[in-house]
């Protein structure tokens, strides 16, 4: 059975001005909040897993054969404004490992997320917005995504998504996921993204008036609650540029037509198979993708040739001197089996930075 | 409305040796088959579209909602070895066109014909076979894949895929896959692929023995029928080498590590994305692929870098003296929009082929 005990305060990670802007805000609609212990909620709330069995409410169910896959479901449903999405992982999604890619997990986050927008009601659009932020001609822009994964589903496997957003700041928001295993309840992986609201005419990102906040608590839980309460947890890790000549390359990657997004642009999915092309093959065959952290600073179009850089970086504990999560990672883990690698994508021609991101691998029994 | 109506014999396409083995075996179950026109079903029941309205059948219903997705169906279902799958087309899966790619369209006929296989309480392995099969050590390899799209899904579409196989020679086995909108009981799509029988042994093709023809014959439908009953239709054209130096190329592509399967082998549908990357910008910003039929020749790993070429080939009915595909396709088309392109994948440092293929692409209104 997978399980993990941390005692670990929610919002410990949180940033003193969003604490503020968080309480001001669900206080304005009536909602008092104090950060803390003293929420009355567990403090382990997200990190108890063995107590997290999923369970179906209403017409939800699921009934697998033993032959064949014959899934019954509801697909998705939204409580307090937190939204859960079911999918069955695909023949196509699965990877060299016979478990599924860390870009069909992406894919699958973003499709709840998108899915989850859609059921607000907002417009169809690429990246559908509510209407006070389409009136100020804001978007979201994704510039930073963190996924850990304990353990990976494999083909046939229904998992469910857990889904809500948080507010980050004034200018931020942030996008909360939990992946667990159907049948057998466990949390498999936890993801956050960060967005910032960028205004579609100056290009630029712009801190949000109150109408805007009231419109976007409106869609955030009532009680806060973070995918990775943890303090100092990964997630928040900052992600040094790496120092070339990199350890390990691969010059002169191309983006595919299927990787062009409406908007012309590759999407956000690409950059995950392009930051682990120039792991070494021999962490390939031997490990697998315990968490990824991306950083985006530029954008990609279809004539674009890019370089990925990998470097191999110190040790968890000596980078970060605050340990729980590592501790955490470490519970089932053999610490010497583990990589950690800085990454960089470059345009190949004028060098310059794309993106830049965090990989640890962990070692797996074949 | 789509439809398409054309008078064409089923089987029509079918060799002498497919049809003798065909009846022979179908005899042997029980069935007596005559080929053509004499078999008490209309011939023209798969080109009759408009009379091919999707309906549900028992538990099978769609709901959707105007705000959202909420889709309530039963995955998959089966009828005199038939099957029938349903899929939401999902963001990831859409492309510069905002409807879905090929890929994702190849993908999901992989994904049903698998699905299939298990529903048939084959094995869980990544290719699933029968017994006999197993026990005469035989595996399915593709050799030949051809999809023809006449509309895309976008995002949110839910398409039902149709799937059954058909025998094709004592070495061969035919998958055959129709796909319609359910919203609105279109086929926008059909689809054959072309597999042999391979000894794990000798890792050669070999003939079958009548217990796996008998096995294999259990699955197919009692009546046949043919995905593409049309009389010399795209799906059987010849696709010759193209010759050097190329109109157009992509040199020194790479594997992405999401691209290799257990076998540790380049999946199938990589080879879509390889054979497109050489198509100029200015077609793929302009037209949409209609067809595409790829001829699998051999096999990539991680390790290799490959070169993508393509050639504009002559027009449709120079190529091919027969015009009942090319009349059939040009319904709705201007002729003058449409291209053709001839596409080689070789193996960057020794130039050996890896596989050839076909697209025609058709301009679109944007």
């Amino acid at each position: 059975m997978f399980s993990i005990h941390v005692d670990a305060p929610l919002f410990s990670s949180a940033s003193v001005q969003y604490r503020r802007l968080h309480n001001l805000c669900r206080e304005q609609r009536g909602v008092k909040c104090t950060i803390g212990h003293d929420m009355g909620r567990s403090t382990n709330s997200v990190l108890n897993l063995e107590n997290e069995k999923v369970t179906d409410k209403g017409s939800g169910t699921v009934a697998r054969e033993a032959l064949g896959e014959k899934v019954t479901f509801r697909a998705s449903e939204m409580d307090d404004l937190v939204y859960k999405e079911r999918f069955v992982i695909r023949g196509s999604e699965v990877g060299v490992n016979n478990t599924a890619t860390i870009e069909a997990i992406a894919s699958l986050l973003q499709e709840t997320s998108g899915n989850r927008a859609r059921r607000f009601g907002w417009s169809k659009d690429v990246n559908p917005t509510p209407p006070v932020m389409r009136k100020h001609r804001l978007v979201w822009i994704t510039f930073r995504v963190h996924i850990r994964m304990y353990k990976y589903p494999t083909r046939g496997d229904v998992v469910e998504i857990e889904h809500w957003s948080e507010p980050d700041g004034r200018i931020g928001a942030m996008l909360n996921f939990i992946i667990r295993n159907i049948s057998t309840g466990e949390v498999i992986g936890r993801s956050t993204s960060k967005l910032v609201f960028m205004n579609l005419d100056t290009r630029k990102v712009q801190k949000i008036s109150s109408d805007v906040c009231d419109e976007y608590l409106a869609i955030c839980p009532k009680s806060p609650r973070l995918a990775f309460p943890e303090k100092n947890n990964q997630s928040l890790w900052k992600i040094p540029k790496l120092d070339e000549p990199a350890d390990y390359s691969q010059l002169g990657l191309k983006p595919r037509i299927a990787d062009i997004d409406v908007n012309k642009h590759v999407n956000n999915v690409t950059y995950y198979s392009w930051l682990l092309q120039s792991i070494p093959q021999d962490i390939v065959e031997t490990h697998e993708l315990e968490a990824i952290t991306i950083h985006y600073r530029g954008e990609c179009k279809f004539s674009d040739t890019i370089d990925s850089l990998a470097t191999t970086e110190l040790e968890v504990d000596s980078v970060n001197p605050f340990q729980d999560e590592s501790t955490l990672s470490n519970l089932n883990l053999n610490s010497e089996g583990r990589h950690q690698f800085l990454h960089l994508l470059k345009f190949s021609y004028t060098g310059q930075e794309i993106n830049r991101g965090r990989t640890i691998w962990r070692k797996i029994d074949k």
